[in-house]
């Protein structure tokens, strides 16, 4: 017996379609520092993103499956390269602003990007590598910004606003099969070259209904989401097209990511929902334990990227806001977990389940494989390496000189999962408790000994800024923790203090011997902790370690 | 370039997996008129399902593509059925118990289901049919009922706890490809023989995730669901395999759907949601009025299969409870559209929206097609017959004697657009009202008059109980309005009362100038007004007719 269902594709069009008629009035905010923030409805940005459609094939040349490339902030041109760019079959590389210059190289000549869309803001970071982007045919320049700097480059300059202006609003879209590539992101692996992650319209789509139940994000045109969490960033964790399928409004900061502006924008605009990783909510509550503001109206928030400290999100239910965990990585689209707890439970009994990473949608099968390669129950104990299967999830990198799908063995299963590198626990409900990285376990004595967990633990210390534990060499042990530490300023604590604080809640044998103290923990292009960093420092004997 | 993603199928296996697992705690509550009602958890649900599949595959012969039928009220083996049947790769063919016998007849040999399931309270009714259903080798009874009445049939029987119990509770699920088919329903067509849809695991579930997104009925395992929309009409509207998605406790009335049963389960185990067709509301309305009970628990109630009269929404209100229309059709899955008004809108401002069918989402293209064939604008007044498509709508029938695809042309476009043969305007926001049956429009004098408008003017007024309004052939103007109507007990209102009070809202050339008393209007199997009946009744001369 055959299905009598219509086979209509799964593709961004669609999305932009839908968004910008049914859902016309939902608008995109975008800060600009100045009195007022630009607003744009998405009847707007959606003719735009047509028009864009339009330059890109008429006078820049793009073809279908041709890379174009974004060097942006949040902001509503963004979004409209988010929407034009897949629409018209071109694939959309949003370009990480916070990569060393010699990795942004790399990944542009990697993915024979032929045109660059870039704020004028970031042309400083941009006008210094065009020399060595071969590829680059056309460079497009959106918002303010020094333009001389691109005096003499060997690409086209355009600007955005004159290259869009009068052009049709209409484009004949072509009717993509939902598996064509979409967009890419490379991961900013710290080891080994960069590896691109391409999505298709099928797993942008799907990840957008996602985001939008009920059980995720379950956001509706009612609400505004402040997406802080950069658009080069697992595609700003899949908010522009889900918000433009459901017609949730964005609220966009653009270049102004620092504490002051965001507490301003969240008082004046009033989001309800917002995403970013843990390293903004700590900026954000120093600002507004200084300077007192309104953030009440973000009923809930979705933090992801790294663990976010308990003593942070007790913090933030003070102030009236919720922090729930999500999970995720590049190769995940991102959203692989959320932390909503089960029904039926009190404050504190959901307190556990908050601290988690979360539950796995129906779309993520998951796994966990222990040390012989086994696969361990979901008994809350059994730690093994998280491997995840799903439509939205990578079973591929885009690489090599060819371009080819290619499968590390350390990354993906001989059965397609993904291997992810993450390690943790599983309960029998379901919800994912991450200890660690595979990478950063410590391997003590033949027992794995969690970095994360002394991290937390440290960092519920009054006195703490900050801290981060990595494994050293140890003759007798193999490898042991170094504790990190940031302390806040004026405090007063020494190492045995924090050190008997730990000894609370940590098994003594886990317990750092070593100990340091820093300005800052190094982080990585994306906010998150850089062991490696901190393990050469130890290594070239760049930290004053005190033994305990 | 090429995606690097997964490329894992959307299967009802899937759904089983995670619901048993993920949501394991999560209940089904099987109403059975005793002092406690029947609970059972998804886990446990979940293992019968499994053992179901091994029973199908092993004891009854059932193979991949094979159509296994349901009979069978709201309940928990009813759900086991729609997880295990499609997850072997079979097709369940869900019965509407409430067709004529000779409809059923022919829709089982059509399908020709080799086994049907059903409940012992509904052998009265397929036990006559056994004689004439030549395909059927099997019966699987489950629950209460008498099972003399299968002694000397033909098929064997088997009793549905026996034959699953102490099978294994792991099975070799195949593989599927996601457009493999998962179930059927017939179309309860007015006019020739009843048409199969044949939905395929991906249309269930995309479906199922559109049902779970927070625009649409977004409930999450927080959530309590009282399906009283049978599974037999469209799936329940999709809600059984929704809810075992995303771990959502049912509430099932199995045939317990009188009012008193209902307000008494409502009362009892306060479900956050509902979902039923109109005729539902008004006999639970007339009960609580009667003996008032405490129905706030539901938060909102989905309601659809027919427009909901303006005055039972304001009634429910009243009681706390918040009627949602939504809009669809066994062709859409259900769900073509959910009234929930924009944001930002008072409730004075919501009304007018609460009253249309709802806006389409991303999943659901809709045109507009006029008279000439032509498209319409979505202007709010140009009114055309409405076109969908969408991964979940049908592009076809199953049908003739060799069982393919057939698209007759008064239901599919060249394109392959669904003409639903609703007639409708849709507002520049995407928000569709419907205003007739394109078969039920009044074409009158070259205008078009809706009956619906005039039904819902006429139920406004308090002595009406029910008022069905046809077109009947005139010989001045083509055709024009007949009016039947229902009066509560002890009304007192005469037809020109009730013209007068028409005339306040309604234009002067589109009021009726027949009137009919009747004792009830007739209904279909699925409890919409059959005007089909009503047209029979006034040609044959059976309705005393007063003319104005």
């Amino acid at each position: 017996m055959l299905s009598t269902m219509q086979d209509v594709p799964l593709t961004v069009t669609r999305i932009l379609h839908h968004g910008m008629t049914i859902h016309g009035r939902s608008r995109i905010t975008t800060w600009t520092g100045e009195a007022e923030p630009h607003r744009r409805s998405f009847a707007e940005a959606g003719a735009r993103a047509t028009q864009l459609a339009n330059a890109l094939r008429d006078e820049l040349g793009v073809n279908r499956s041709d890379a174009v490339a974004t060097l942006m902030w949040n902001n509503a041109e963004h979004v409209e390269a988010y929407l034009a760019i897949p629409s018209m079959g071109a694939v959309l590389h949003t370009l990480n602003l916070r990569l060393p210059a010699e990795q942004l190289v790399w990944i542009v000549n990697h993915a024979a990007d032929r045109v660059v869309l870039v704020n004028g803001s970031l042309l400083p970071l941009l006008a210094p590598l065009l020399p060595h982007l071969p590829t680059v045919e056309h460079i497009v320049v959106a918002g303010p910004g020094d333009r001389s700097l691109l005096d003499g480059a060997a690409p086209q300059v355009h600007e955005y606003e004159e290259l869009i202006a009068g052009r049709p609003t209409t484009f004949d879209w072509p009717e993509l099969d939902e598996r064509t590539a979409a967009a890419m992101c490379y991961t900013s692996g710290t080891t080994g070259d960069p590896k691109g992650v391409v999505y298709s319209h099928r797993s942008i789509y799907l990840h957008s209904m996602q985001v939008n139940m009920a059980e995720s994000m379950g956001l509706t045109e009612k609400d505004t989401t402040l997406v802080v969490v950069p658009q080069f960033h697992v595609n700003a964790w899949g908010l522009p097209h889900a918000t433009f399928m459901t017609g949730v409004n964005m609220l966009m900061p653009d270049r102004f990511l620092q504490p002051g502006p965001l507490a301003e924008m969240i008082e004046r605009e009033r989001p309800t929902h917002a995403a970013a990783v843990p390293t903004i909510w700590q900026g954000l509550l120093a600002e507004v334990t200084a300077h007192p503001r309104d953030l009440s109206s973000m009923a809930s928030v979705t933090i992801g990227g790294s663990a976010c400290p308990p003593s942070l999100m007790e913090a933030y239910d003070k102030l009236g806001v919720r922090l729930c965990h999500a999970w995720g990585m590049t190769e995940t689209s991102p959203l692989g977990t959320m932390s909503n707890p089960p029904a039926g439970l009190s404050a504190e009994e959901e307190w556990p389940y908050r601290l988690t990473q979360g539950r796995f949608p129906a779309g993520v099968e998951a796994r966990l494989a222990g040390p012989g390669g086994d696969f361990l129950p979901w008994d809350g104990e059994s730690a093994g390496e998280l491997e995840v299967r799903g439509p939205w999830i990578a079973g591929a990198y885009y690489g090599g000189a060819s371009g080819e799908p290619f499968r590390p063995e350390d990354k993906f299963t001989a059965d397609g999962w993904l291997k992810t590198g993450d390690v943790g626990v599983i309960s029998p409900d379901g919800f994912l408790t991450l200890t660690d990285r595979a990478k950063d376990v410590i391997k003590s004595g033949g027992e794995w000994i969690s970095s994360v967990e002394l991290e937390n633990a440290l960092m519920a210390h009054p006195e703490v800024a900050e801290a981060a534990v990595v494994a050293v060499p140890d003759d007798k042990w193999g490898e042991r923790p170094l504790a990190t530490v940031v302390l806040r300023e004026g405090a007063k604590a020494d190492f045995e203090t924090l050190r008997a604080f730990l000894a609370e809640s940590i098994a003594k044998w886990q317990l750092p011997e070593r100990w340091a103290l820093v300005p800052a923990v190094p982080k990585t292009s994306v906010g998150k902790f850089d062991k490696k960093v901190i393990r050469k420092q130890y290594a070239d004997g760049e930290l004053d370690v005190t033994h305990l």
